[in-house]
């Protein structure tokens, strides 16, 4: 991917010279759904991410050959406040069970026809505490949204993105709250189970990162309270749009990552699906926030991408029908 | 199938003599779940999925090798008193249809790895108007729960129930008021696209046949009121049963059918599942009376069992994490 980005201040430009949806595509791929043997609209939101798809594909009867999946795993100074009840040392044995193929995401991406790349993103060297100092540099955040980037492949019909790294609840809650505001409370959740001393923990974290850092941009926020995992889902966002490929985004986390790019310019999440609503309360608010609606609500809380990798199976059936269906005068069935 | 009923009036009994789940190894299955790499219920519904399984079949890692989808469909007199848009010639077309494979269930079973039975059920007699007298005499009714228990396939994992029929909305809605009372209003809803005064004569119908037939059990309005699908999908949920096979329901007008079991003794629906709830607004007043939450909500309203097939691949993907997933100690993962 060719992405070359010098400074985060270029970010929120990007949505005027990046790929847009295709309408005559969308148009095209509705008066399809409008011809074919059922009553129109009766396959709901199946018909609608059929046409999603068309828009971002620019054809009229899209189609999924090769779906990519990209974890991208990263390691948070935070965790020194006490915010993660796995020892930080799991991020990079949960990366040997990706790469060994016994994790959730694993399974999810065979059952549905996703390849799987794992990126592990400088693993021994955490970001920095964000109550003492911004998590990363410049520099660092445009390494890893570059890194993000590269890990895209090109000749994917779709890409799946998903998230590791110990005390990254945290880290999303946090940047939520700093990119849009509210209660941090309301924000923060157990993640992979804090109890409700743990859950204080995180709000005190937070708290002191939102009072040190203040007055940021969407990407500042992105540097100064986020990780590396975050920057490169950012980066792999924009090199999907530059190439047309429409994204799943997963839970809370990931979700929570992309969202910076939104704050920056909203049309930059415009290609993006989120797979799934998550357990954690903070997902539905950063939906809401967001204003789109997740394909799937199945109380997950997993993060690797899980979520997203289940809706593939989704936006598969979705193109099948799309694609394989008779219409009225094909199947000889009466109209209403 | 062996199953042989000689009398409506014994379905009820049938809930004592039929397998019930396998508590051990439903035990055995969550223990599992829980030693797998994941925070505990983090992959939320998908778990309960596994499980849920895992109780019906008797193993505590279940697998689905063989998955069977069964569309049974009928026509039925209520069409003489205008409650349908599509002209009635329509369920015979659809029948030719998913026997092309034009159907959306044929793409919907191709992509989740289901083999697709059609039964028409005597297309060319439909049932009595029930405004006029019952829709089907016991012996009709007898012989049509038959058909469909034989339709079923004794050597599948897990069953996929879906109807065709024009006119079968205002079956199921007349159903659903029969056996779970309120107001006639509140079960009707467009069906395949109904306007306000379509659907004001579906009311009126159905008032007229409620008014008709008074003092039913459960199996009573089958027969007074449903139709040869309706029966025939009672008859294979039996069957399935009795094979410990799971069923994963459609939407408002498979689960409306089934409805007449439950009235008769709610543990017979124990091994079912309801794949989606429908956009058919009577479908979650339905869902809410038999105690059950659909695997997905996607704003479909076809039929043919579309929302089943739909979630037939989300529990393909649940038992893949269920049986594909490492153990803590397997990945050498630290707990929390």
């Amino acid at each position: 991917m060719t992405m070359k980005l010098t400074a985060l201040s270029n970010v929120a430009g990007l949505a005027k010279t990046l790929p847009q949806a295709d309408l005559a595509a969308l148009e095209a791929a509705r008066a399809r759904q409008n011809s074919l043997t059922k009553p129109p609209g009766s396959l709901g939101r199946l018909e609608d991410l059929a046409c999603f798809m068309a828009s971002w594909r620019g054809v009229d009867r899209p189609t999924i050959s090769r779906a990519q999946a990209v974890v991208f795993a990263g390691n948070h100074g935070i965790c020194a406040q006490g915010v993660n009840p796995y020892p930080q040392a799991v991020t990079a044995q949960m990366v040997l069970n990706f790469q060994h193929g016994g994790a959730a995401i694993n399974q999810l991406c065979r059952a549905n026809g996703a390849d799987l790349s794992v990126i592990a993103l400088e693993l021994d060297r955490p970001t920095a505490d964000f109550t003492e100092g911004p998590a990363m540099t410049e520099a660092e955040t445009l390494a890893a949204m570059h890194e993000g980037a590269a890990a895209v492949d090109l000749t994917a019909d779709v890409l799946i993105l998903g998230e590791m790294g110990i005390g990254n609840s945290t880290i999303a809650a946090a940047m939520a709250a700093a990119l849009f505001g509210g209660e941090v409370a309301a924000w923060v959740g157990a993640g992979t189970g804090s109890d409700s001393d743990g859950m204080k923990r995180k709000i005190v974290a937070i708290e002191k990162g939102l009072a040190r850092h203040t007055g940021l941009d969407a990407m500042g926020v992105l540097a100064a309270l986020g990780g590396r995992e975050q920057a490169a889902i950012c980066g792999a966002v924009l090199a999907a749009r530059a190439a047309r490929i429409p994204v799943i985004l997963d839970g809370f986390i990931c979700t929570a990552a992309a969202s910076a790019l939104y704050a920056a310019d909203k049309a930059l999440l415009d290609h993006c699906l989120v797979g799934h609503c998550s357990a954690e309360p903070g997902h539905l608010k950063l939906l809401t926030a967001l204003d789109k609606r997740a394909v799937l609500e199945f109380d997950m809380r997993l993060g690797e991408g899980s979520g997203a990798a289940l809706a593939l199976g989704i936006l598969r059936a979705a193109l099948e029908c799309h694609n394989g269906m008779a219409t009225f005068g094909e199947a000889g069935v009466s109209e209403a």
